[in-house]
């Protein structure tokens, strides 16, 4: 029996995000639905995070163990013939047997999308937030500065039954880079709270119109208290773009 | 009564192409009903040309004459509330009392979208043709020059009611380039045939993979019979880029 471990990437606008729900279509019920057409055989899979509805992934990680004989190479190819064309399988790579998709995951990489401009961009609606006060940039990367190392965030998570009692987390990079009227954040930490990314680039945004001062992060921090952060930007800008495991490489 | 020049852009993936129809959502009905909403007043728009269901213009022009007194930098922010977000207006310009946004045009740009990749790319179904087989970016610009300069144009255009009189045509640049995955094909010229940029896409991929040899491009030029062409590439690829207007710049 193999541990199979396998890249994707997918377009959230049309799924309740990614863990399996009742009545509501997500990426993995979708996944696992063409796993078993292709494998014939039902896999319990396991994937590297939550995401929210509406939130995308650049890079998906996925494992699972299969007696299934379709070689690596060709198991892409066979998953995305049948998976919509939102969906998309690039690597398939044969992992240790004790590995785990979301345990063995040392570090994710999130990144999440700023259409800077009066006016809106018809091809990212669903794509990115649209905002329209110009971004200061450098005040911006300021910011993200009072946030890197380790630190309990929990005044930038949103409390929920699934809270983990750690709310620990290492923020190892965290900037902010514009290219015409495109803006993206880039937060690598090796994880993350539940809509902390989207909290933390909501506090950007209240920095960047003087409503959070970039003195008193380190405060708000401190003070664990949810409500001194920034609001919870929305979904739709979120994309999971890298995850980190130790001793695999996939860029 | 005032002449006004309006640049828009639009993701065609909902619409059936700019020009109204009977039974079928196009982009100039829903603007013309925006347009009655926010003047007040019926007016007869001109668009800079007709675009097939599924194409995209990152620039659209269409003229109308108003009498509303909306001044004119306040318009697009006025449209944009009630157009859908799939649709944005950028500029509007007061225009010569003969301005006609088709008519008075010199030249277009269209480019064309192609993800070269084994692997699709979640992200631009609707937005690009995926095409699998490795292009070659130097041999397809070897192709592209052969198409520069004057000439009749028949054997690039689909046979249909409307074709004009004259087929002849200048295209003044064609050019390929590729990004990583994704390479962008850009023509401009004086006008375009019926279909004509999606035939020379189609001629270039059958270039590409050997169907047609560059140096019998010129021959099929001049045979001007639409089946030693290639194919007509998808809709989904297409997008008008620029619109030209002797002695007006956008850019």
């Amino acid at each position: 029996m193999r541990n199979l471990l396998l890249n994707l990437s997918y377009n959230g606008k049309n799924y309740h995000g990614w863990q399996i729900q009742k009545n509501a279509r997500t990426v993995q019920q979708v996944f696992q639905e063409t796993l078993f057409k292709t494998l014939g055989e039902q896999v319990d899979i396991k994937g590297c995070s939550r995401t929210d509805s509406g939130v995308h992934a650049n890079m998906y990680c996925v494992s699972f163990k299969t007696n299934s004989t379709i070689p690596e190479e060709k198991l892409p190819f066979a998953l995305n013939k049948f998976l919509p064309d939102d969906i998309c399988v690039y690597s398939c790579k044969l992992a240790n047997d004790d590995f785990h998709a979301r345990y063995s995951c040392s570090g994710k990489e999130y990144i999440y999308k700023i259409w800077n401009s009066p006016f809106r961009n018809p091809f990212l609606d669903g794509y990115a937030l649209h905002y329209w006060y110009p971004l200061d940039i450098d005040k911006l990367n300021e910011a993200c500065r009072e946030f890197l190392g380790e630190h309990d965030f929990s005044a930038f998570c949103t409390k929920d039954a699934r809270n983990p009692k750690n709310m620990i987390r290492t923020i190892k990079s965290f900037n902010v880079q514009k290219e015409n009227e495109l803006v993206t954040v880039a937060v690598e930490a090796d994880g993350f709270l539940y809509n902390m990314v989207r909290i933390l680039v909501g506090t950007l945004l209240h920095v960047s119109i003087g409503r959070i001062k970039i003195c008193d992060i380190k405060d708000i921090i401190n003070s664990k208290d949810r409500l001194r952060a920034g609001p919870t930007a929305i979904p739709c800008g979120l994309y999971l773009n890298r995850v980190f495991y130790p001793g695999m490489d996939f860029c």
